[in-house]
C-alpha cells in the first residue's frame, strides 16, 4: 500500500510567489528531478551510517517525492518515505527543515540562477551564487563574529580518531565556536557532537552545526543527526568555495582522498600571490598515535608543493585543547584582518579564487588521464591539478556517476612526473591500507591506477 | 560647513553580494537617483506635518546622499541631513531603518526587477514584483493570522475626524489588529497612534504599523512617527495592489481625491466577475456629524457604479467600537475563505486584478482628457477610469511632476457624460469646500476643470 | 443581574503554594479587604481621568471582588466590574496584570511581611520590604543600566504643562530612558506617553512605564493607560522610598502640595550628612512661561531650607531637550558612583533614609497641629516636618480618610514660625489660585488653615 | 600559590536585599558551611565519573569557598578550584549557574525556611518548602504541559544498560519530553544525553535536564554535564517528594538499593487510600536481556507488598520506543486528571504524602535495627519501612556519614519476618553480584547483615 505524507513549507520556501512556484514545477528536468529525489531520500535517512548510496536507493525503490502547487505556495509530498524519519507518524522537525533546504538549494536556487549559467566563466557570478545560496540558507549571520570553524576529515575513520574529533569539537564548543563540516558521518559528525556538549555546558542555546553537501555525495554521506543548517551546493567546487569563504578557521582531521582534495584546494588558493596576506588559521590534527599519518601528508606536501605550502598549516597531535586555544588566539587576528580590509565578518570576499578552482572538473577517463601532474608549473597550479586528481578518485570511490564509469571502463589512469607518481602511489596506498577509502565491511578495489 | 554621516546597512541590505553592490551603484540613472535622494529627505523628515514637497526640498537644498561601496556591503552617506532626525548626534533608529528601506525598495529591488520591465504587461510578473517587495520588506509574516487592517483616508482632515481615526485605531488595537496605511499624516497616522495605545494596553509587544508609500508622494506625505515598517512601491498602481493583497479588511475614513481613488480602485476590482466571491470587509466610517459626507460619497457611487457597488461596503457613523467589532466578526470569514481556497493568509493571490488596474496611468493633459467617462461601459471599467481621473487630480495637487504640468499648461480638463460630470463636479467641489485638497494654511487652486 | 468574571493568575501570583493561598484567604481583615476591593476598582478604571474617589465608588456600589482558592492556586472573581475594562467581553490584558499586581502587593506581600511589622522601627527591615516588593514586581532588572527616570508633578495640570511633560518624556524616550511616576493622570501620564513615542521611534520594544502608587491614593489617581508595571506600596513613606531608591534621576514638573511633599522629602534626604556624596540628578522643569512658578518654589526652599538645598536641583524652563541631555550626561556619573561604591545599579542601597522619613506619618488634626515648623532645627529635620505638613494637606484634599476628617472636624491648623507661615501661606495660595489642588470642575475649599 | 576566583551572582541570587545577604553570611553554622563547601566542590567536578566522595575531597584538600558581601549583593569566591571547571581561565557558564544554585538552595533557602523547622511535623509546611525551592529554582514553568519525565536508576550500571537509558531518553526527547533525574552518572545521565539528541533533531531549543540532588549524596554523584537545572533538596525525603510532585511520569531503569528505595517510596504512596485515583504512569524498563532483573524486582514486590502494588507499574523490556509511546498516551490522562481535580499542571498538590514518608529517616545502627519489617502491617506502611531500610543501605554504601558509621561499628543489622528476610537477602545479593552497589574498580563490602 502506498503511504503518502504532505509537508508544509518552512523557512524561505514558505514564502514563494506563484511565479516562483510555477518555475519550480515546470523548469525541473527529469534528470534534475531524479537527483532531487535521491537527495530527499538521503536526508530522510539522516543519521544512518552507510556510504553505499546504491544500497540505500535499492532499499527504497518505491520511494518518490512530488511537489504540490497551492495558491499559497508549494508543498512536498513524500511517497513511501523511510519509517526512520518519523516519530509516531510525524516527520522529525529537523528532517522536515532539511527537506525544504534540499528543495530550496536544488530546485529553487538552481532555477533562480539558471540564467547566469551561460556566464559561468565569470568569477564574480559564481561567487555571487555561492553567497546567495548561503544567504537564502540564512547562514551568514553569526551572533558572535568570527566563530565558524570548518572541520574536514574522513567519513570513514577509526574509533579513536572519531573520539578525538569529538574531543576537539568539545573544546571548540566550550570556547563558543560553531562547527561547519561536509555533513556526513565520521570526522564530519564528531566535531559537531562534541561542540553540542560544549555549547550545552556554556549555556549557548543557538549553537550552529552547518553541513555543506552536494547532490552527488549526499546520498553517500547523509547528514548526521546534529546538523541544524543544511546547504547543498551544486558541485564540489562551489561547496569548497562555500567552506573557505564562510570559515574563520579550518581544522583537518585524518581522512582519505576527499580530505586530501580539500587540503590541496586550500593550499592552492593560499599559494596565489593575491592571497599571501590572507589570515586563514589552518590546523592538521589527530590522536597522539597518528603522528605518522600527518608526517606522511606533510612529506607529500613538501615533496610536491614545497616548503612554502608546508608553512601554511600547523600540525597538532593529540592535544584537543591546544587546537582550540590556538584558534581562540587566531580569531582576533582574523577579525583584525577583516576589519582592516573592510571585508565582511561572515564571508571572505577578498580571497581570490582563480577560474581554474571555480570551474567544475568532471572526472572521466579522459580528463583524469589529461591532468598535468608535472613539476614544471607553479606550485599553485600543481595544487589545483592534484586537487582534481583526488577529486576524481573520490568520485570513482563513492559518487554514483564515478562508480559507474569505473564499472564500465576500469580504473582511471593517473600519470605524470615519475617522482611525483611515486609519492602519489605511496600516499594512496597508505589510505587503502588504513581503510580510509570506504566504510569498513567492504573490500576496497582501487578505482585508479598510478602510472609509475 | 558640510556635515556627513555614514550609516551601516540594516535588514536585508546588510547582506548584499559584491555583484549586487556593483549593480546598485552602476545601474542608477541620474533621474532615479534624484528621486531616491528626495525620498531619503522625506524619510529624514518623518513626523513633520507638511504636504508641500517643494518647500521641503527648498529648505534642504544642500542635502545629498551617497552610496559607499565596501567589500562587506554598502553604506549610506548623508550630506547635510536635517537635524530633526538626530538625537545627540545619532540618527534615530527608526529613521535609520526607513532609509535602508528606501534604498532596498527604490534601488535594489528596482535593479533586481529591471529585467522584467519589458514584460510589464504580464499580470503575474507585476504581482510577483509586488509580492517580492513585500517579502524583502519582511512584511508577509503575521504572528497572528488575518489581522492586518488597511486604513485609507485624507492626509488633510479636521481635528474631530483625526480624533475619530485614533479612536478606531484604538479599538482595533485592543482587538489585536495591526494597521497599514499610506504612511503620511492625518487619517494615515491617527489609526496607527490609536492602535499603539490599544496594543500597549493588551501587552502586544510586536504591533505592526505598516506604511506603504510611493516615490512621487512620499515627499508630500513623509512617514509619520509610528510607522515601523516602510515599503515604497514603484508607482500608485503597485501601491494599491500591495494594499489590497496584503489586507484582511479595509477601513475608509473621510478624505479627498486620493481616498476616492482608493475606493474606486477597490470597487472596480470587486465588480469583476472573477472576484464576486472574494471576502474583503470594507467599512466607510467617520465621526457622527459626518453622515452627510458619506451620504455624498454613497450617492456618487450609486449614481455612477450602481447599487451593486453600494452593496460592497458598509457605512458606520460615529461608532468606533462597532467598526472594530464588525471586523472581528469578518476576520473569521476571511480566514475561512482563504483556507477554503488554499490561498495564503498573508497575500491575497486569488484576487483578480485586471491589466487596466495594474498598468501605470501617467496623468497628462492628454491622458486625462482622453479618459472614457461615459456610462455605456461595464461598471468595473468605469470604476477603473474614474480611479484614473482622481489619480490625476492627486498628482496635480501634490505630486511634483503633476504640479509642474499644471503650472505649465493650466488645469486638466475632465469631460464625459453630462450627468456624470455634474456628480463629479459636485463631489470635487465638496472636497474643496471642506478643505480636503491640501493641508490648511494654503488657498486651493483647482488643478482640474470639469467640462460640464 | 449579577455579572461575574473569573481571572486566572499571572506573574508571580501564578505560582503560589497552598500554604500561601490559605494565608491569603484567611489573614485578610475586613478593613484590608475593603481597601483591596477599592484598589481593584481603581485599576478597573485605568485611564479614567477623575480624582474624586467617592464618586467612583458611588458609581460602582455593587462591585465586589472575591478570591477563589483552587488546588493549583488562586483566582480573582470580579462581581459587576466596570464595562470599560473589557473588550468584547474579555478583560484588557494590562488591567488583568494590574489586578494581580494589586493582589500581590496588598494581600500577598502584606501577609508575607506581617511578621516584620512589630519591628517596623528598624530601618533595614523597611528597606528590605521595599526592595522585596520591587523584586516580586520584577521591577529591578533594567536591560540597560541606570535608565530609570522618576517624574513627579501634579495630577491636575494645565494643558500646556501637560504637553510639556509629554515633550520631556519624548526626549527621554528618544535617549532610551524609562519612566517611573506616581501612575495617575497629568504629570504622571504625560512623560510616559511621550516616552512611548520616543521608544517606538528608536525601536525600543521593552520600554518600561512604572507606576508606583499606594492604597489610599490609587482610587483618586487610577493608573493611566500607559503604565505597564504597577506597584502598590503600603503607604506614602514606602512609596517615596521606592521612588528614590529605584531612580537614577528625578524630574519635577509643576504640581501642587503632593509635588511639594516629594521635593521636600528628597531635599530632606540629600541634606543628611551621610548623603552628601550621593549622585542623584534632580531637575525642576516646566513650560517657558512657568518661570514664575519655579521661582516661587525656589524662593520657598531658599527661605526655609537655605542655599545648600537650592544647590541640589537645577531649574530648566521651556527646554525639554536640555532636560534630557542633562540626564544623559548625569547618567554616567550615576553609574560611576554606584560602581565606585559597589552599590547596585537598580536599587540605591547606600542612600541613608532616617527613621523619621521612613515611619508613616498619620495626618490628624492633632498630629498636624503638633508639627514642629520652627526654624531652630537642622534644615534636614525641617524638611522632614514640612514634608509631613504637605502630606497632610494631600490627604485632606483627596485621600478618603483625610477628606472624612476634614468633613467631620473642619480644616487642619498649621502653625509655627511666623515668617515660615507667611511663606507657606503664600505658596499654598498660589497652588489654589493656579488650580493645582483638585482637577478642574470643582471649587476648592482649603482643608487647612495657616495660623499666621 | 593560592588561586582565587570571584563570581558574580546569577539567577535569583543576583537580587538579594542587604538583610538577606547579612542573614546568609551570619546564620551559616560551621557544619552547614562545610557541607556547602563540599557541594560546591562536587559541582566544580561536574561530569567526573566517580562515586568516591572521600577521594574527591582528598584531591582538593586546599579548596575553599567564601561568600563576599557587597552593597549590591553577594559574590562567591573560590579558592584553589579544580582546573577542570575552567576554560581558558574562565569558569564554565553551566558550572557557574550550578554554584549559585547550591548557594541558593543550601544557604539562602535554608536560612529562609529555618523558622519553619520547629514545625517540621506539619505536612503542608514541608510541601510548601519543597514547592518554594522548586519555585525559586524556576523549575515550575513548563513551556508545554505535562512533559517532565522523572528517570530513576543506578549510578553504576552496565554499558548496555547505559546505552539503553540513552535510547529511552532519545525516544522521549523526540516526543518533546523533558528529563528529570538524580543528576549523577549512569541511569541519571543516559536519559538526559539521549533526550538532548532527540530535542536537537526536533529543533527544541529549550530542553530541560533537571537534576535534583541532596547535600549528602551530591559529592558521590556530581551533576553530569547535561544537567541545566540543578536543585539541591535538604534531605532524601524532600528530594523524593520533589521528584514525585514535579513529575508527570516516572521511568525506572536497573539500579541497586537507591533505585529500590525510590520504587518503594512511590509504591508506598500509591498504596495510600487517598491516592488510589492518582494518575502517575510508572514504567520499569531495561535492555532485552535484563528481563530476569525485573522479574526479581517484580517478585520481591509481589512477595512483600502484594498484587495490588504489582498492578501499579508496567514492565517493558528492550523496547525504548514503546516506553516513549506509552508515555505519550499516558500524558493526556495525566492532563485530564489534573484538570478535573483543579490541580496544578506542574506540581501534584493532591498527592497525599503521609508524615512517615516526609519526616527524615536518620539511618543508624539503632534505627536500622528498630525498623518494623514484619508482614502484619498495611502494605503502604511496610513499603515505608522497606524504603527506610534501603535508604540506610545507600547511606552505608556512599554517603559520608553512613560510611563512617559502618567503619566505626560494622554493618547494619536488618531483621524482621523470616520469609521477608530471605527475599531481602536474595535481592541484595543479586545487586552485589551484578555490581550495582558501587562503581566498578572497587570490591564491595556489604554495609549490612540480613538477620536470616
Amino acid at each position: 500500500m502506498t503511504k503518502t505524507v504532505q509537508l508544509n513549507p518552512v523557512g524561505w520556501m514558505s514564502q514563494l510567489s506563484q511565479l516562483e512556484v510555477n518555475q519550480l514545477a515546470t523548469s525541473t528536468s527529469a534528470e534534475l528531478y531524479k537527483v532531487f529525489r535521491n537527495c530527499c531520500l538521503a536526508v530522510l535517512n539522516s543519521g544512518i551510517e552507510q556510504d553505499d548510496s546504491e544500497a540505500l536507493f535499492e532499499t527504497y525503490k518505491d520511494f518518490d517525492v512530488r511537489l504540490i502547487r497551492r495558491e499559497r505556495g508549494v508543498k512536498i509530498e513524500l511517497i513511501n518515505p523511510p519509517e526512520v524519519a518519523f516519530v509516531d507518524g510525524k516527520l522529525i522537525a529537523g528532517v522536515h527543515e532539511h527537506l525544504f533546504a534540499v528543495l530550496r538549494d536544488m530546485l529553487y536556487m538552481s532555477s533562480k540562477h539558471r540564467s547566469f549559467e551561460q556566464d559561468v566563466e565569470e568569477t564574480n557570478i559564481i561567487t555571487h551564487m555561492v553567497f546567495d545560496m548561503m544567504r537564502h540558507a540564512n547562514a551568514l549571520s553569526n551572533s558572535e563574529p568570527a566563530n565558524l570553524v570548518v572541520c574536514w576529515g574522513g567519513h570513514s575513520i577509526k574509533k579513536d580518531e572519531y573520539k578525538y574529533t569529538k574531543e576537539v569539537g568539545y573544546q571548540l564548543g566550550l570556547r563558543g565556536f560553531n562547527i561547519c563540516t561536509g555533513c556526513g558521518p565520521g570526522a564530519m559528525k564528531g566535531p559537531m557532537k562534541g561542540a553540542a556538549i560544549g555549547h550545552a555546558k556554556q549555556r549557548i542555546k543557538h549553537g550552529r552545526y552547518v553541513g555543506i553537501s552536494e547532490p552527488s555525495i549526499i546520498a553517500a554521506e547523509p547528514p548526521n543527526a546534529i546538523v541544524n543548517e543544511l546547504i547543498i551546493m551544486p558541485d564540489i567546487e562551489k561547496r569548497l568555495e562555500a567552506f573557505v569563504r564562510a570559515s574563520h578557521a579550518i581544522v583537518i582531521f585524518p581522512g582519505g582522498v576527499g580530505t586530501a582534495e580539500e587540503l590541496l584546494y586550500l593550499l592552492g588558493l593560499l599559494l596565489q600571490a593575491e592571497n599571501r596576506d590572507q589570515v586563514i588559521p589552518l590546523i592538521l590534527t589527530g590522536p597522539a598515535d597518528k603522528a605518522d599519518y600527518f608526517h606522511a601528508i606533510d612529506q607529500f606536501i613538501g615533496d610536491t608543493l614545497g616548503a612554502e605550502a608546508q608553512g601554511m598549516y600547523k600540525i597538532v597531535v593529540g592535544d584537543a585543547q591546544e587546537v582550540a586555544s590556538e584558534l581562540v588566539d587566531a580569531k582576533n587576528k582574523v577579525l583584525q584582518y577583516r576589519k582592516l580590509q573592510g571585508d565582511s565578518f561572515n564571508f571572505n570576499w577578498r580571497l581570490k579564487i582563480p577560474d581554474d578552482f571555480q570551474r567544475p572538473f568532471e572526472p572521466t577517463h579522459e580528463t583524469m588521464a589529461a591532468l598535468n601532474l608535472y613539476l614544471d608549473q607553479p606550485a599553485s597550479q600543481l595544487a589545483a591539478n592534484l586537487r582534481k586528481c583526488f577529486s576524481g578518485i573520490v568520485a570513482g570511490n563513492v559518487k554514483a556517476e564515478g562508480v559507474k564509469q569505473i564499472q564500465d571502463k576500469g580504473p582511471f589512469t593517473i600519470s605524470g612526473d615519475e617522482g611525483l607518481m611515486q609519492h602519489m602511489d605511496k600516499l594512496l596506498k597508505s589510505f587503502v591500507d588504513q581503510g580510509r577509502m570506504k566504510l569498513p565491511g567492504s573490500t576496497y578495489n582501487p578505482c585508479y591506477r598510478v602510472d609509475l
